[in-house]
């Protein structure tokens, strides 16, 4: 009989989907070649949330998948309670996958007095026990330093790039930024599809009335171009809707919308059938229907993030999946 | 010129309001004497909420409301918001007021792999930047231990027994917990209502089929009197129906029903208005409605809440409110 | 030459015994089949408490029980200090195991300006370097929340019922709470010991003189039968011994007291040998002896704790040691 | 004799600077009306920084200010060896002033394996003892969320187009970014500035070799005006020299330079005197001589950082600085 | 009616004693002019503590003295559940007050797979709430870096050597230290005593028989000389006494021992009474009797304790105290 | 496809160095045989320091190596951001490697309002990501207290010692302390070189002018011996020339000078090399350079650094290197 007893560590791989989307969670599974670990999860009558997992995830390399979509409030919750339960049930490390990371906008304070939304997401996915984070396309880059711990930051733009390189020509192309915010990312995806020149969309405030914007001027030239007009999200689509506009009354041929989270809230589906894109396209960080929507396309975020997670978990290099640039 | 600058300091109160339950925050603000600081609140089309308060917080001590009604999980994200709003426009101190304190009913695994969602909300109060908590007849005591600070726990059990000292006689009362965990805080009402009789709700199980519960007896002696039925909080009323005629075929001649926290989820209203209950009583930690529900009283815990936040905020004795029992 | 070296790890899994009650560390080792890992600990002439361990803990699985006996305060700083020196010696991961819970009782502030004592214990040992808790039957389920990470909460209830199922006809038991708080505890005893009858011990007070308990009343049918009295802890054995009386006067033909936790400060040994009841059944979570009282009976605790250790060890499922209640 | 000693509570502000730009910290002082508080540093022979205060600093609300100009991180060091000692020596509250916020550029990971230098400055000030932070115009306003607590931000825009103002007729302005980043920018300036219009620097990457940059193209029209070519910082020049020339050759009559940080390392100083720039205008953020550089104008900072102390001294809103925009 | 409350705030000065030794805490409070604060503080049967305070804590500027004497451990948790107390109870600061350090000794590794104790013990105050420490002489300067916060270190060598200059001709005085470590301190002692010269016992070790110590020279002069033997603690009074024997040998004509912490373990008092020295001085920071004990001089710390905490809530200088040297 | 994806972990050993003293990082890799991770690392002009590393740092055991000459400040930085990267990064566990530790003899509050550098270092490395330090003959012992996790404390006294006993009878010497602060690790050199005698200098005040040193005198015996002169570190050298000099005016024959840490600032190397010492030894754990100076020795620390590395990376003991004295 000796002091020590001695055994063969083992890693073992969970993944753990919210309510919110699992088809998501699914897809990323079947690329894994795994299944989503059971859970019970219901609601109280009173909307408090319950969740228990179906098998043991002691010592586990646990990933909590959730796609935060409408309501968004409810499934951030979620995701935490399932992150304590995942920590007081000895999982070894917890990993909070975020397709659509939520608050992002709330990124400083805008004026004073205001609360630093996305900061808090991140403190709240501390408190509840996650010891790292995913995310797709992070409204602000800064955002991943938000977590005090790992983040991996994964981007979408290869795969709606792919995408129109094998649908459009790029000879014709321009790439606009909807807002004067967005032009640096502009800048990237024009590299990337042929170095494409470059316009945004500048807003001018009345000089009569205070605060009031008057116009949307195009700065660069779009005549007679296809305009690949893109953004990180489109929630109701009135900025993108808009920009249509604009771009057509300054001559451009064709607009193309791309973008990574749509959020689609109403009445945007309406707007963007009608502002005389040619196309949509979006990926599924979000539940997605094209159903009534013809122009819509949606491409799948699924196995980016499973080869995320193969990375992380076999401690290979997630940079690599990007070429150095992650 | 001298090295420093002196100045002679100010306490000030300031009072917040989540938007769940408005006339709570207003009831209590005018019982103090104040008015709530006025706050923009607005839902984004997502689902993701913005808050902005009006007027500088810097340095004050602050105390932020919340119902924790329907949507729950909103109403927990709005303050926790809130919270992080005032940590960074410099509150000097921030105590959450959390009337119904939500998820109390998860304090603790009752199996593996659960959360314990009562001390993540804790949790997630404290990495948002509450210094302190106040709250009303928490499911168990105990709960106080899950916050790593002061939690000043009001007691609503004075409001509830006055009213039936004042609208019934003791006489011929039996103080009556609808299960086995709630005989200890019928015992303390008993002691308040003259020493009265005790009795309790025994679930027993069936001996044929696996986890089925097939009755339900009376612990105690019943019959004939006035049972006073109590429990800390009421959702969706089906135990509480249920013990009701459990006592009734027990021979009770009247049942009074009383509660602190009226959460009435549906079918509860329907159910509580015909269960053969005399009446029902409860408080407004959480809103109610009279309407189309006759023998429902609320009892108005706004002046609790000021007295207590008062006391809080001159370093009074919140323990002195319960003559040494909070 | 690479720029990296690389290693299979290994988990070893080392068992320390703090000198409250060392016996039952080497019944946990042997169950384990290891030893425990031989550590130097003396006190200094004025009562500090030196440790030292005579083998490298550098990446060990360890695994710190103590039992909380006399001198409890001692004992509590004795296991502080072996967390703080596997800390700084490298162990990989600390649980400290306390199968008796001390401070449990002061789980919440009965009155205002109380310590929460039961939270500050949790508190001390996270500071001291603690990972996880393992402990038996907590005095309220609650206190697993009181610790920042997993808690293990072995329950010693099989190990009693089936003791008293092998021992007792359960044809004729009532299953008795010594008071109020406890009768959920009794009603899964209850559920149990085939469904069996249930009461308990209420205490009133006097309607002369304030605060004066005047008269135990037993609540529920007890009449020419086997009464099973139990409770989480017995320590001066006061209330137990006045329930042995209670439920005697009340017809009951035997008492059979069972408790996890023996605390049986003086008098208790004397009282519960001579208060009339059949037997006494408890565990050995604290020393025992049952020198001198006969009709004491103490079941081992140390194949629960081992099988514990085990599964954490082995990244089991504690749960199902409970089939699924845990 | 009572149990309790009363005391009327003073608030002192204390104002420390370490020794990187001691004439900001005397300016500052000077403007609120009280003196630095005296402090020894040295340093050791081997580099190591000493202080020590000759001032009792205890219950002070003690701002310390440094400027973090080369060699930088060795005055990032004195002011967290400055906070640690005011910690010690009890201050009742310290917030850190970096007129300009060191790593700032580091604010996110540009590829894999990098660090975020800037979430790193905020979290050895947060270790060191700061509970605030105030800084001006943060290289992205996201830096504010690094920070676990409070962090005023200045602007100092106002300053440098009031400036511009009382200099520069409006009529013929249009605002440039000199790179795509920094577009959301000159959107506020130009809005500022007589809703001017607006135009930035777009770089385009040579087609045939990779990753080199060919060209500079100037986006939106700048033909015949006077351009307001602006950034956060300045530190070789070699962009802003270059988009100068870019100005110049796409017809630019006058390029005027402002920025709030001039960093000003070699060659800068040779680079902007010569680019063909009619002015440069800056800040005293970071130590400035206008020896051998006639169109430099330096604005003072000072004025600003000695409002903003005052108001969170007296806990006025430091929001209301600019008109509701901080 | 306006939306903030304002108040002029107090600070209130309230002192704790733990049961160890009420007298010093008595002491204390009479120099402060004030009385403790009363609590109720009892041992359950098996060793818990209790305590309560019996009046309003909040808002508190709190002081909790506790002297560290046999039962060591249970005086410590004694001290922890006073302060946990006063951080549910709502102080608005904690002052720890350890006269005697405990564990100080244990202030590193010596070997390895050791604790550091004494960092355990400033861990464990941190945890329990405490905001800043007083205590005296430490066994090494260096434990103040132990705790994370303010520390006041106070010395008694002032009131010590005062009492020696005036009871003793410093013409012929010699400052020994017991061993190699407290030389430096000796070097203090020396410098105060009119620049006396200094002396240290050596202990060699065995040539012949490993780890065996076998002789004690005395490095440096002292024959006719009246030695002053110093140290910051006797426990046992082995070494001490030894030494007394050495210097005798050595030729000195009397030695006088000074210590701050007389923590006088059996057989201290039998030891030092008897070792022929001529006055063993100490000071109260632990209980002590001079009965039966006639060359024993117990001066009191506390004037300096009262002198501390006076200053340190007015927030005046400690520092002066010392003249600078604290 | 089943629930659960199953990995054979791996640990890797990756060392990493900072720019200070590459030579020391490549003599630990070469003994570790392995190679330095290969980093890019470069000053922007304005003195910020950019690192990335060349090779995916996922999982790793990382060890960072810097050497804490001159520069100083920057080196701490630059260390510092190397463990942001790393814990970014995903590297599992990091290790900090300060052979000289920074800022070591501010290990104490000397006078009040004084930082305690030493700790904040400790605190840094703790906030920045750091889970364990090693260090190389700490200033003070308790150093290691100062970090909240494992300290591994070597120990070059061996290194020193054995080459004094290669290379001189032991015969003949005397160990000496240049201060009374030494005398305590001067008696373990005394024991290791056979128990050799002891003496230390010690410095006395003026008894006219105050706060005046006048005189050093040699405690203890040299005369006509060969006086081993050792401190930790050596800066400018003055206080070591000045106790040559004392030592030879008291009679010593030969001195020789040792010290685990050659600072060696000007102008030590000058002051050293003529002060009549007959050799000069010490270790590289900063860089040295013996041109222009002849009688200086540099001693390896390297093979040290690497058993220690090996020893952590394999959970072996550290111990052990010391026999059983680290």
């Amino acid at each position: 009989m000796t002091a020590t007893k001695w055994s063969e560590p083992k890693k073992n791989l969970m993944l753990f989907s919210g309510r919110a989307h699992t088809e998501l969670g699914e897809a990323v599974a079947r690329e894994l070649g795994i299944e989503l670990t059971p859970m019970t999860a219901r609601d109280f009558a009173n909307g408090e949330i319950f969740v228990r997992f179906e098998e043991s995830v002691r010592g586990s390399d646990a990933f909590v998948i959730q796609s935060h979509t409408q309501p968004l409030n409810k499934w951030i919750m979620e995701q935490l309670i399932m992150i304590d339960a995942l920590k007081r049930g000895s999982a070894k490390r917890i990993t909070a996958i975020l397709p659509f990371y939520p608050y992002a906008r709330q990124d400083k304070k805008h004026r004073g007095r205001e609360p630093i939304s996305a900061r808090l997401v991140a403190d709240l996915l501390k408190a509840a026990g996650a010891d790292r984070i995913v995310s797709v396309d992070l409204h602000t880059d800064q955002i991943q330093g938000f977590f005090d711990g790992p983040v991996d930051h994964m981007h979408a733009m290869p795969i709606l790039t792919d995408y129109i390189k094998s649908n459009y020509s790029l000879d014709n192309i321009v790439v606009v930024s909807p807002d004067a915010g967005r032009v640096k990312v502009a800048e990237k995806w024009a590299n990337t599809l042929g170095d494409a020149p470059l316009a945004f969309v500048h807003k001018t405030r009345s000089t009569e009335v205070a605060n009031q914007i008057v116009a949307n001027r195009v700065v660069g030239d779009v005549k007679g171009k296809t305009a690949v007009l893109l953004d990180d999200m489109i929630d109701t689509g009135g900025t993108i809707a808009g920009a249509v506009g604009v771009l057509r009354d300054a001559g451009a041929e064709d607009v193309i919308i791309a973008c990574t989270h749509g959020v689609f809230s109403d009445p945007a589906r309406e707007r963007l059938s009608q502002c005389g894109a040619k196309e949509v396209i979006t990926t599924d960080t979000l539940p997605q229907s094209t159903e009534g929507w013809e122009n819509l396309t949606v491409l799948s975020i699924a196995p980016l993030l499973a080869k995320t997670i193969h990375e992380i978990f076999e401690n290979g290099s997630v940079t690599d999946l990007f070429e150095g640039q992650a």
